[in-house]
This record gives C-alpha cells, structure tokens and sequence, in this order.
C-alpha cells in the first residue's frame, strides 16, 4: 500500500517536472507572435539595390532570402552541411526587418552596420523569451556575418548569385541594364559548383546581349 | 620500374574515378539555372487568397513559405525534426511555380489540384539531372501531401496560422475585414504551440474588433 502510494507519487513528480521543463523550453505565445509579425517586415521591404534603379515592384527581402535557400537544396559539396546552410540562407538578412536593407551606396560604414544590425538581432531575440531558439538563430546570424564555417562561405556565394539572377530576371523582363550588379561579383564565385552556375547565367546573358540567345527557361505558371 | 608505372595508373584511374562521381553527384549548370528561374516564379506569383479579396500588393508565394520556415524555428516539440520541418515549409508550394495557387474556391478538386501539383514536381524535378536532389525535394513535397511524418501535420498547422497572421495584418495595414480566413481555420490548430500561438492572435483581433487592443508590435524598420 505505502509503496503503492510512494511510486505514484515519483510518477506524479516526474511527470510534473517534465511538463514543467516542456512549458519552460516553448517560446511564450505573445513573444512568439511579436516575432513572427517582425518577420513579417521582410514581406513588404523592398531589395533597396532594385529600388535604386527604378525596378517595378521589386521583390522582398523575404522573396530572396527564400530562393537562397532553394539554391541550398542543390549544393552537393559533401563538406557542406546542408540543412544548417539552408538555415544560414533564411537567418543572414533578418536584422533587416529592423534596420532596413542598406547597401554599400546608403553612406554607412561597413562597420556601423554590422553594429546596427547586431544590435536589431540582439534586439529582436532579446524579446522572444527562450534562450534554446535564440542563441540557433543568432548563432547562424554570426556565422553568416563572421564567415567562420563552411555553410558561411557557401552562402555568401549564394547570396550574390542569388542577386545576379534576379537582375537577369529583371533585364529580361522589364527592359533594363543592370550592369553594376555584374560588375560587382566579378571574380567573386570561388566555389566550384556556384562558380559553374554563375558562367552559365553569364553566357546566358552575353548570349541574350548579343541577340543570339536559347536560354533555360522557367517553366510557366498557367495561373494566378 | 612496372611496379611503379602500374601504381600510378592505378592512382590516376582512382583519381579519375572520383572526379567523374563528383561531377556527376553536381546538378548541372544549365539545369541548376533552370530550376532557379522557376522558383523565381514564386517571388512574383500572388497569394490567390488575397488577389481575391482586392488585398494591395499582396504577398508572393515565395514570402509566405519564408515566413512559414521562420515560424518552423521556433517549434521546440521534440517529436519534430525541426530542420526537415524547415524545409517542408521551404518546398510544400514549389509546384505553384508551375501550376499557379489554387485555392478551394477556383472550382478544381483536391484530387486535381493534387495531381496538377505532382505533374508540376515531377516535371521540375525531372529537369534537374540529380536523382538524389530531385529524391530529397519530391520527398518533401510528398510528406507534406500525405502528411505522414510529424514535420507534415507540424507544417499544414504552420501553413494555415501564417496565413492568419497575414489576413490580421492586411485587416491592420489595409482596413479590411478578412473574416473567412479566419472561420476557415477555427478548429484546425492542434498542436500545442501552433495552437498556443493562434489564440494569442485571435485575442489580439478580438481586442481590435472590440476597439481596445494592446497588442504584441513588430519592430519598425528604420529605413528602406
């Protein structure tokens, strides 16, 4: 009987603890909201280098950060950890959500907005109230920005493959020459696997550029 | 003197060997940059939902799997890979680069829509040239579908809460009363965090509607 009675007692204060330790380690629901709406920002805040240069309707920082990673997907290179560079993909840019997507030509130091951006991601995980969830994002967030692992490299690559994509997108679409986002990556495409992407959508280009070209096409959407 | 000639034809024909599986492990170029610009066609493709109900510069399909990948990260349920939960998220709407969004009220059955959707994926996928690629993300897109998985059910959960905090911010930013989004879903959130986090924000619209609401804010981007 006493026995009895003892074990359903560990059994009820195990399971109290395990429910205490489940509650403890979800993100409270109004703090979870409160990000998911700054996130949201990323939905409406427009690419500031396709604004720059009279774009229409110029895709979100969230549009890009969402390709980046489908990019990920198709990395191969075994040194790569996939799933964390697809991660890093969908992190690097977060701080944008508060400080808005400046770009080298905004007159702020390459240092101030490394600053100005750590200080939106401290603020933005300070708020989320489990350590567990933000120390993962700003642990991607660093790597991303501080280019210690091999996921960073990576991704820095695609972030600016990514970006000359859309410009050819852009230039074939809307009628434009956008020339200087060319420029700026030249040379820059060192990993093997982005570097033969990158020639193949140069040679695409210089194709179209010449008037000549049979390009990869897109499958259509037949709606909406 | 045979000895060491026949050692470095060994060493070349292993080297040679190694290289051609890399090389055939990568997708190829061209086909990578075909991939790529379908998926661009989700940065421009207008969530169906909100076109219908006159939403201005309404979100792509590329910005809500974004943000759906971003809820994923706060998930801390055990019982989910929470990586593979990010990329159900990241591919559960990619056959819409192809067939477009179409909704339950666009008079095409769930069982059309979904085989439009899995000719779409196959017809993707099979352009890439990497079957262990293609494997991974038809997989994915396969989970969700069919739901099997616990990252499936996590992710349809995550599907519909982003929409409702969408159609809470287009009532927020635009004035609009998007009541159907929300009828739509009553019942539908099980998990205990999905959940959780959907009766926040219908406490936070109820407190709107009723005039009063101190509600969770996002954090204001500064510029851009």
């Amino acid at each position: 009987m006493v026995w009895s009675f003892l074990r359903q007692l560990l059994l009820l204060t195990a399971l109290m603890a395990t429910t205490t330790t489940a509650a403890a380690a979800a993100v409270p629901a109004s703090k979870a909201l409160g990000f998911f709406r700054t996130v949201g920002k990323l939905k409406t805040l427009k690419r500031t280098g396709w604004v720059n240069h009279d774009v229409f309707e110029p895709e979100s920082v969230a549009d890009h950060m969402y390709r980046m990673a489908m990019l990920g997907f198709l990395i191969t290179d075994a040194a790569v950890d996939k799933d964390r560079l697809i991660k890093v993909c969908l992190v690097h840019d977060l701080a944008e959500a508060v400080v808005g997507d400046i770009t080298p030509h905004d007159g702020v130091s390459k240092e101030e907005k490394r600053r100005l951006e750590e200080t939106a991601m401290k603020e933005i995980l300070g708020d989320l109230g489990n350590d567990a969830v933000a120390d993962e994002l700003m642990a991607l967030w660093l790597d991303y920005e501080d280019g210690t692992g091999p996921e960073a490299a990576v991704a820095k690559q695609l972030d600016k493959y990514e970006m000359i994509v859309q410009a050819d997108e852009y230039e074939r679409t809307q009628g434009k020459t956008l020339d200087s986002f060319f420029k700026s990556t030249e040379g820059y495409f060192t990993h093997p696997e982005v570097a033969s992407w990158a020639r193949e959508l140069l040679d695409s280009r210089a194709q179209r550029l010449a008037g000549s070209g049979a390009e990869p096409e897109a499958k259509k959407p037949k709606t909406g």
